[in-house]
């Protein structure tokens, strides 16, 4: 079957059936209403998976297997309620429990930030408060949008006051451009975030930082949060709202590889926007650092350690 | 002042400050969170008062003359909430209240097809029920989607139980497609709608239908609404549920203009998606649309009839 | 599960399992080798898949309850070989012998229209010479292009040649442009195939036209083959040699809902190019012509006729 | 060679060197400094030769064989001078003239509208006064536009002081839309053209109108300007000023195929602008229009006439 | 309002009235008549505005907080002659002597490169001749391009001559790419000017180039012109004459960001070309650029300093 | 001639008549029949010449001066048959042997990277087995794909075997991404090349990589192939197979200067893909790359030298 054939899974994987017997599921939760620029992360689940065609098995970058060490499957979408934030943030806690208490492992294609604090709640029943590794142009701690508690700029603020984090072991890296106050990301350092802004990033490997990473956090259950965005507008150009001077792609990859070692327990790549991703390479690009989150799942054998 | 240059306000227009000396109101409603399948009407208003900008004065074919009659102006954009279909339909009555008591006629720019619902229950507390004059290729009657009330494929089966119509001088023109059952439209007719479908529009001129739809409304107080999915997509491809076999932008301009002599008390133009919209084509035809609103105002003189 | 959600499969219909059960199979063939200029229509089948989301199950014009009726299954794509037109057509062939032995009506999107020829002659195999029902801009008839045999302009020669139609009963409409020769539609003309020039078409209904297709063909099996080219450009951009002048989406929809009664044993929609459908409309009009085709499947029944 | 290789000259004709020998002429004039609103139809030439590969030498319609017939070349750009209007306008004049001087007949690709007006004033010094068949969304017989004589929307009221045209055999088509006053079209009207606004168009052959175009012209010597606005945007979306409500790509050919027979000693088609076309389907379309000028060039013969 | 709704004015900030109470005035001029290459950077100034939507009050790397401490306001365009190279120039520089002598900062928004002559005429009779900070891929020195003194390719070299600019005092920044002699950036060099080439630049930061340049220009009264195809086509891809190999948009902002302290009395962002801009992502970065220049006026209070 | 005028060779070079009388020939290979995900490479040629509009004869950087020491002219494109790859490999080593045997050098602008393995095989014949600089992310070193030999994945394992290359001389610079198997690099260690993986190349110069090169090559003749999705897709976003994390253009700038030196007998830029470059910057982008190969022609003066 040539690459562009066939059904339109994550890299042509199976159809999830039991969260039980997998060790990696693959979910899409189609979701945008918590938006506040342009839309249409809703539709970047079945874009990230058709463009996932290109994907084969192996990393030659880390020389990961991770189709001959553990099970992944794709389960397609969470049903969510496009009209009603509320009962959407619901149904997706729900739809996670589920997930965590098979112990198995979520790498979710969003859809809007938002969605990352019913993955939270639902992580915490399993886990306790969790690490995270965080890359996003935003803090995403707003207090409220326009009035609202729940939508994409808000889900950290809530997920500290829900007790979601281990507010120590908790790094964000890209953020940057304008605030609603000079003193927007005080707030995440006085909770005990380490915040690398993007400009401590520019002109460099973000090796040593990743390297600092795995020791601040150790063995603590972790999770990644990568909002696309967290990459410069040139690398990924189909986004909603969109900040100049991010990450380069070469330095999410650093990310995601440097926290190969941690006790990954999920991860998300949110806010590809397809209606302005034309060329649908932000999509592609999305499909390979899920890829990416997958090979740094604790059970993933790799070459380079054989 | 070059076209391109200069502030965007509709046809730039002077900025509304009064409803009260104001016969026209050109009104933006961003909103599109109650959009079904590709979002983006929420950032129609911009786009189609951008693209107004090739508008002249005169209205060529009827000779029309709004500016040498009548007082018009753009009144910006109805603060909705992005992030609630309940609370942005209470804002958007609440705004078109103090138009309607002030005897100002609006032309919204949508936004998606929902915020007509808003609209009509002003527009009854001024007028009591109306007559509509309905372009669309659904009948938007559905009792509900996805288990919601308030969306973009419900308003008029509200508006007919909030008793917001006079349902014998309905019109619903370009009705198409495919139905969640074989007998979708039979209830708008239940109700006494004419129901005119896409099909008994082919390769024909709107001139006579109009003709009975003025004689059928008489001088009843009469809505407009033509959502841009009711025109083919060949004509209008920048929208997020464009069904095949529609209108033709002529038949589109045959309505409105068959509209003249009516007791028009507000139009609207909606469910135009920029992001699907690459050559911006559709707003410019949205904005047109909007303009033939303005033209067929009971109090605009015309060239034609002095 | 919102539209925009869930498995890609057309009209997220269940993945077909076995012919045997199935009264129409919705099979994809994503080739494009055979393509003369703009390619890309290999990435079509995924595309009209994702666009056929907005389909709902009732046909509104013709009252049709497809699903109501027959078993309807996405048997996903034929694994082609992108590097060989020999080949892949002989892939092909072998594919679909299997759906018409087991009595299955396949509806197909393309590809680029060599694919025609193999499914041709498999059916050819079950049901003998058929009729054709052939829109298109071009007659496809050419004896060579560029040397080769076997091309998107040649299959209808070679199947004249290899006795796989009945040919007074092929109907080509909606041929124009510019030719090799000027004579090039007599050739098909001299087959006894009843040409219907796109000049002809302009400006009216077709529904006499098939009236007399209806009438001329009988109860002879009968196949649809659709290249998207025989529409015009401003209705089906996403092309790869667009051909100004052609038929309208009304009219289209007119020739397959015209084949209804006819002895449909399959059809297929052809050389949609994703590359060049930015708005993706042209893959939302493949579906819905598809999903037609389906629609007028001889045994499905229709409200219009309880 | 493959349609997309090789040089990219209109039709792949051989690149011209004497006027003296050819009868028809290609020729681009890449200007468009004197456009109101969208720019861009300073790549048009360019772009319409690469598009023109789809086409192939015949006529399916008339039956023209205009190669067997003629001398055809391209002779490439007019060396304009893109930051005056007034220099370039004086470059076309002498351009046109040589060609004008060798009984050479020019089909021209624009650039925008002003370029008539220098072409005209070469004819008239071969010619006379000519007669013009206009197809346009525009008059183009404004006084001045932003106080400027010399624009794109101004060429015909110059040629009318200027004494370029036989004002009695000028027939304007499409006109539509709004104006700079509800009297614009009486202009032309007053000085003897025959006006057909769009809204007579709509909905029927234009067969019956060029049939009285060619007798009221007789054998005068008659140029064709068509601007690609004429048509609907729905057929000719990549343009500077699209107006909704135009013609339809079949009644472009009527009035071009209409034009057959008359004595026509030039043409042009004009504003078309590609970066307002993604899918180059309005290039490709231009270049069709362009080759059915050439088709009805008096001395090319025809299967249909033998 | 959300982002996306109300008036598009730069930041949503008020329309201008006086420059005599501002401090810094937005200002558009949506002119590119003296373009080489692509055209549409007319088109600009209202899609930078449009895309500033995204932006908020305070800059969260600087820390400056230009709202709380100057007056900003958006003061439309300059109602150029889209006709007339001349002419502009002469509109351009009468309204930037209005500004300068009100001793109010202009942050304009282009517009093709012309413009910045007139502005810095006008600057020179409030300030004499000013240093420049000069962002580009090209010198912008020619003599004259196809003839022409006045172009987009000149305005640097007319200034020179003009006796406009404090040559010892201006630094040129990203020039590269191909040329019309060998040595065309020499003569930058032999007027003194302190010229960077990109390959300078490559890899490194420019916070020691600023420090350099602060040191060197002390408190002379600077101008700082940033032609948006200074930076890599990655990062700004919708411009007219794009040129691979530029800077990055983080070497954009330390410039910019660098220039802090100097004494800035004016700034624009030029050459962004909307038509090739399709993801409105070169608008977006243009419009922080804008702000960042907002944000370095020596007036405005930074938390930094605090 | 304004730029964007005149015929679309490379730079507007004369056609080449005869290879016996040029140092550099520009060669077009459109053909993409062996691509194995997004095609379109084969409309590439013909988008790069017109885009080479913007290149001026002299290069800044290096101070070459191509056109003042060494005849180049443009061929025009190799007539392959889009039908069949192994009569197209057949028509390209025949085509390119003439080339050769003229001591001419060919810089070739593809087409897919299938067509880099006949030009091998006609190098070979003059040279013998010659060193290479291949600038990609994909070693296309495979055995087969879907069972094929000659696809745009598997040239250089052809040539291996052909014993077309000095493997010893041979650097591959660029690779990453994902593998068909953990070890797809070592067969091209274990031929004895130089692999430089793309992870070895982020934030860091590659002019010492290139000093090495030159020194490990010496005077061998050598070829140098450019696959443009070497580049990171944010600077060459429109090509088929894109790979995040690939080199900046201002890299692949360094790569092919740093081949100033080498013994260069010919060079190809590959696999532009014109449907994914809407913006057109990639064919800009392999426009400007072409040129910076015929810079480093052995007999190229440079200012720099002298």
């Amino acid at each position: 079957m040539p690459r562009f054939g066939g059904p339109a899974t994550f890299m042509r994987l199976p159809v999830g059936e039991s969260f039980q017997d997998t060790d990696v599921a693959i979910v899409g939760v189609p979701f945008d209403t918590a938006t506040s620029n342009r839309p249409g992360a809703r539709l970047a689940p079945r874009e990230i998976r058709d463009e996932s065609r290109l994907l084969r098995p192996y990393n030659m970058a880390t020389r990961a297997m991770p189709f001959d060490s553990i099970q992944i499957a794709d389960f397609g979408d969470v049903p969510i309620n496009t009209y009603s934030i509320e009962k959407s943030l619901k149904i997706i806690e729900n739809y996670y429990k589920q997930i965590f208490s098979n112990d198995c492992c979520p790498v979710t294609l969003g859809g809007d930030h938002s969605i990352v604090l019913p993955i939270l709640r639902a992580a915490r029943q399993r886990f306790g408060p969790v690490a995270l590794v965080h890359v996003d142009a935003h803090a995403d701690c707003n207090d409220s949008m326009f009035g609202e508690q729940f939508t994409h700029g808000t889900p950290f603020r809530r997920a500290v006051e829900q007790d979601l984090l281990d507010c120590s072991k908790v790094t964000q890296i890209g953020l940057r451009g304008t605030g609603y106050s000079p003193s927007d990301f005080d707030w995440s350092r006085s909770q005990g975030f380490h915040v690398v802004e993007a400009e401590n990033c520019w002109n460099r490997s973000l090796v040593p930082l990743m390297n600092g990473v795995r020791e601040r956090v150790g063995n603590v259950p972790t999770y990644i949060s990568l909002d696309i965005d967290g990459l410069d507008p040139s690398c990924a150009p189909g986004t909603g709202t969109p900040e100049p001077g991010g990450l380069t792609t070469s330095q999410a990859l650093e990310i995601i590889r440097g926290c190969h070692g941690l006790n990954v327990i999920g991860a998300d790549v949110v806010e590809v926007s397809p209606p302005f991703d034309l060329t649908r390479n932000t999509s592609l690009l999305a499909a390979n650092l899920a890829y990416e989150m997958v090979c740094i799942h604790p059970r993933v054998r790799s070459l380079a350690n054989d």
